[in-house]
């Protein structure tokens, strides 16, 4: 086993400490990342939170360097810079699988942390690490020419969005509406805007509309001022919704035309609407999971060739559990990334 | 104005009595159609118990005789047998009504009863009424080879689920689910079934499989059987559920394949599911409303072609309260219909 070290909520809700674990050695698909930066997301929270397997190491967007490889890869060497993202193994023969779109495996797939390994049936730790081992199908190389730190986040936030965008075909001519500035909404501004779409933003927060014209926004609304929102009836070809606690959604469906769909990424118990608003115009609600292996490659090379990436702010390992709170409180734009050189190494790691 | 007389609730949750009123002269595009016969909807119910403006004359599912012409009407000659259904106008220029999506109208339609002209501000009646006037770009001829009482369920019934049926594309090679085996769910199981799908009938009342099956399903499964229904996962392209009161939806959700459709037609105050069933597997919720111009002649095409008609029950008018207490036990196997040449003419009417 190679012994790793890492941040860990050793229990339900705990704040993150310095914490040491093993991980697997290499496989012949494997590859050993150390990981250079790692995203902070909200579902980090909630599963820090939430009945996971404690401890839980988090984190689920990572980049890194390349430093041992499995006997049969020959996707990467070692040195080559690589990215990780929310999945690291699903079953490979179902019909999700076979067209790549992994998050929709029909087996369930392995998530990045808190899952449980296929193979050994080991608890996978996540990427608020010294290093992560990975089956190369689920690592992609670095799109060029983007800042390391600011890539990171593209591999949840950012693929969580670029796929439903994709797959509900917002392109020149559309009318998209984008719910919530944060860490997703700020990229789905950025995907909708470069994509080609009409782009509106809708927060609650008046001192977000200002960024939001700045990432791309065509227009952007306050949602709570009543009479801006009646005027949106039936505007939209496509709303993402990436607000995840629970709200309104009767001002979003009556925004969309004909046949348009709402797409809410959050998941909270319960969506709050009125039926008939689906029935008016034959409108959808759908959501969606983040990204499959054949998606995220696209999305990453779409990045590279639109220098785009999430707007960041790096902070020191030390300062993650100051950094939820921030999260909490709105106040990050749009996305923290842990730099792990500042990682400390507990006692437990100096074999 | 025409006198006219019919059956109505004279105020909120009445049974019907006879009830004398007057109808508009017909217009330079109107004809009048004297009813034959006019099918018992649920929603008829719905609206004598509901906010409706009383007195209210139901009824939206009539075959008649066209008895006078207007000036300008060259599409129906005096004792052409025609059909009318839901929808009596709409504004005809907006983007739905262009496509003859009618029911979507975006400046909203003039319902067949308890709606208001858009001409001269009247309230409309409906079809439980010797006669009707209504314009030829809302009637239809009657579907050639087919019983005329058996038709005029098409008009609501029928068309209200043809129109998602062919929306969501059910042909060959779809596995298409019905929710109940009503009024909707019984033309759904056969429409379904004549494009070619493979048709599975969920019924809470395990003496309406056989029926399905005689209607054209291919399996048909008690919805309460917990062990059916968790063999149905992930297998249904899209889901037509016709049952109008609150239930819970999780089971169907679960049932559909990745990017599959539950379209609800039903349209309680709420409906119950869990969100994280959306985003596992990509799936969509929606609703559709009867249908518009081009798609009812497209469905009364079909249904000749075909030999599909509604299973009906032909009453008089006098037992219409009973149908109704009927209607509401679940007894009805499939579609009440009135034979209005039963309709007695109450004394205010002998002008």
């Amino acid at each position: 086993m190679r012994l790793s070290y890492g941040l860990a909520a050793l229990s339900q809700g705990d704040r993150l400490v310095a914490w040491a674990f093993e991980r697997r050695e290499l496989r012949p698909t494997d590859i050993a990342v150390k990981i250079q930066f790692c995203g902070v997301c909200h579902s980090d929270l909630h599963a820090i939170r939430g009945n996971s397997r404690f401890p839980l190491v988090p984190g689920h967007e990572m980049v890194g360097e390349v430093t041992a490889i499995g006997a049969e890869v020959t996707k990467f060497h070692i040195g080559d810079v690589v990215v990780v993202g929310t999945i690291v193994d699903s079953c490979g023969h179902c019909s999700s699988c076979k067209r790549q779109l992994e998050q929709y495996c029909l087996e369930g797939v392995t998530t990045t942390y808190d899952g449980i390994d296929k193979h050994d049936g080991s608890i996978t730790r996540g990427g608020y690490s010294n290093e992560y081992v990975v089956d190369t199908h689920f690592a992609y190389h670095i799109p060029s020419g983007l800042d390391p730190a600011s890539v990171a986040p593209l591999l949840c936030a950012g693929v969580t969005t670029w796929s439903p965008l994709r797959h509900w075909d917002v392109k020149p001519g559309k009318t998209v509406g984008v719910v919530g500035l944060g860490g997703l909404g700020h990229m789905a501004v950025k995907f909708a805007h470069a994509l080609g779409a009409h782009v509106v933003l809708f927060s609650t927060s008046p001192d977000k509309l200002v960024d939001a014209k700045a990432l791309g926004a065509d227009e952007a609304i306050v949602s709570t001022d009543e009479a801006q929102m009646a005027a949106q009836a039936s505007r939209f070809d496509f709303i993402l919704d990436t607000v995840s606690s629970r709200h309104p959604l009767d001002p979003y469906l009556r925004s969309l035309k004909l046949d348009g769909t709402l797409c809410c990424l959050g998941i909270p118990k319960a969506l709050d609407f009125s039926p008939f608003l689906l029935t008016i115009g034959r409108r959808r609600l759908a959501s969606s999971g983040v990204g499959g292996t054949l998606e995220t490659q696209e999305m990453l090379d779409f990045c590279s060739q639109h220098k785009i990436s999430a707007d960041v702010e790096v902070i020191a390992a030390a300062d993650v559990n100051d950094g939820f709170d921030r999260l909490e409180r709105g106040e990050v734009r749009y996305r923290l990334v842990i730099d792990m050189a500042t990682l400390k190494v507990p006692a437990g790691a100096t074999a």
